[in-house]
């Protein structure tokens, strides 16, 4: 049996955006700049596919921009907000516990002479608000928080950070970076005081190297990248034709339906948690209930080392992460598992397993019986 | 009948790229950075891309970064050296028509405090090598000059460019865009003293949405794009796989028998240029012969507006492109025509025909008939 925990890494593409973007390999592979048919064609699906997005979001067409992925998009908000309102102040808040492609661009906005706010989390990983409206001043201009952390799945109320950012300073830009929330919840960002949301389509069963940022009409932003001036001179570079249709079916799909999708989550969350729970020496880190994201556990297995239970699980074919697949394989500690305050004997015999819409009953309860049968045997390879 | 003729914006992607895009969606769909097999898999792809890209410039595999295409690429070239290397100066050496993806970096560059020379090409289009040979300096960081002109074909000795460049400032890095000449020349960077190369995938009947830029080995490049530290952290973002694979068998397809294709377009374009020859207020701009790119044609059409002719063609399915199709459709006047003196009358009369290995005689001669056909009777239609 064959059981993928790794949805928060990848998704497998769906095989119904795989023949839609042969479709446009096939028969519409125009370039959307030329003035001829095949161009128009190409165009008319990139702007389609805008709309597509933008009814997931309940926004207009053209508040969709199109990236490589949720890391350009990330990039493009913070730095392209901030570079594009030098007005508007020198001072960013976001949080100790944000995805890389967040954080170290944090490090490069301190290198060009920001300062940058980091907020707490408690040790379930909730946000700290008192904080964030403590943090907000003046010359803040932007605040960037992750909707739901990919390590542990803490979820943030965005609806209410965004009244507390727009509260202390309306002027004050609020990005979301919902790279593991977008196909998961239903947002609305206008309503939600959300100014640029970035998503990743290879998280929702869409294609890799594509992704997209919400950016709010009236919302001040640079470029990162300059050149022909596709998309409103915001993103240079010949779309991504068959990407961005892919995106855009993968949107429209994973919104089907959607609270459906998600409480089949919950459930298997459930009932892998409750599983988990009974094991000797195995917690979970983070909100267990519906307070958190439906498809992300985090596991600690005591005296066990994530490395070691990753490749013993993967003999039985189950995938799972040792932390974030995101960083490569350098595995500095955890920072979000740092911020909880997770005691350091944990903290590197923790793996993360990530759910999809597809996960079965069956794969849970087999990742439940093999570690089971594993962990005791594996702690006895456990130098102590 | 239909001819495309607008190889130049973009290809189509061979058929045999798109099944194995679809192979890996469907078996290979992991995230590389993950650290089980699934992951190991989709790492091993993108290794092995590398060096079948690194094969066709005779380099090695860490020498090649893939990016989102030629854009991005130019994009870090242009940045990436110039934040990484402060202490080498603050002046920058490129040509009056480059792409916009270089020209508009350019602009980027000089707000930030950079001075930027521009060197002037002579009629035929073909580069002042005295000038640059004058113009680069101690503090000159970077030189970025085009392989390929875009619009007229016109053709850089990269090699001489090359030796001119270190022998005036052995520590200036030199940049080549070679979005248009990739895929139509062999390369050899090491060689000729080039420390970054520019391609894009879909030039080459690869996918959109994907590119390389070869970063010779020692060269200190700064990401644009900060995150996860993928590709040694000079492109963060998980990797497109599909695309990754799909560029590099591209790659691998275009340079089988390169000569071959080469010259049959060659042939194609000298049997195009010497009908239109033929046609009385047609001329063709840049070299004509081998001392140009053998697959793009660049064509004045005295009293004939580029977009009626271009609508005109269109509607016997010839597709070409109004100057070039990378600068979406706001044409302001184009630089490279501008650049090499075509009189004025002229500058809104000219479209560009670019073959690849696909074109036939027959669609060029269904052109050439076409044209004679229709030129005198569009004429009439030009107020005068």
């Amino acid at each position: 049996m064959q059981a993928y925990f790794d949805n928060s890494a990848t998704t497998k593409c769906d095989p119904q955006v795989v023949e839609l973007m042969n479709d446009i390999y096939a028969n519409h592979w125009g370039n959307p700049s030329a003035m001829h048919e095949k161009g128009v064609d190409a165009e008319n699906i990139v702007r389609r596919a805008k709309e597509q997005v933008a009814k997931t979001l309940k926004c207009e067409r053209d508040e969709i921009v199109f990236t490589s992925g949720g890391t350009e998009s990330n990039n493009l908000a913070i730095m392209g907000a901030a570079l594009a309102n030098p007005r508007a102040g020198k001072h960013i808040v976001t949080s100790v516990y944000e995805h890389p492609s967040v954080s170290n661009v944090m490090g490069r906005m301190e290198e060009l002479g920001y300062e940058v706010t980091y907020i707490p989390v408690n040790g379930f990983g909730a946000l700290d608000m008192g904080a964030l409206a403590n943090a907000i001043r003046e010359d803040t201009v932007l605040v960037s928080l992750m909707h739901v952390n990919n390590e542990i799945g803490a979820l943030l109320d965005i609806e209410e950070a965004g009244r507390i950012v727009k509260a202390k300073n309306p002027k004050a830009l609020f990005h979301v970076d919902a790279v593991q929330s977008y196909g998961k919840f239903e947002m609305r960002p206008k309503k939600a005081n959300v100014d640029m949301l970035s998503a990743s389509a290879h998280k929702f069963h869409g294609p890799k190297g594509v992704g997209f940022l919400y950016v709010r009409k009236g919302t001040k932003l640079s470029p990162i990248i300059y050149g022909g001036g596709q998309q409103d001179g915001i993103r240079s570079g010949t779309e991504n034709v068959p990407g961005i249709a892919g995106l855009s079916l993968a949107a429209e799909l994973i919104y089907n339906n959607l609270p459906e999708k998600v409480n089949h989550m919950y459930e298997l969350r459930e009932r892998f948690i409750e599983g988990l729970l009974q094991m000797e020496g195995v917690s979970v880190n983070g909100l267990v209930g519906r307070e958190g994201a439906p498809h992300v556990v985090s596991v600690s297995v005591r005296d066990v080392k994530a490395e070691v239970l990753l490749h013993a699980l993967e003999e039985r074919g189950i995938y799972v992460s040792a932390g974030s697949a995101c960083s490569t394989h350098k595995r500095a500690k955890s920072a979000t598992l740092t911020a909880i305050g997770l005691e350091s004997a944990l903290l590197d015999s923790t793996v993360r397993f990530s759910f999809c819409k597809d996960t079965t009953a069956e794969e849970i309860d087999y990742a439940l019986d093999v570690m089971r049968e594993m962990i005791p045997m594996l702690r006895q390879f456990t130098a102590r």
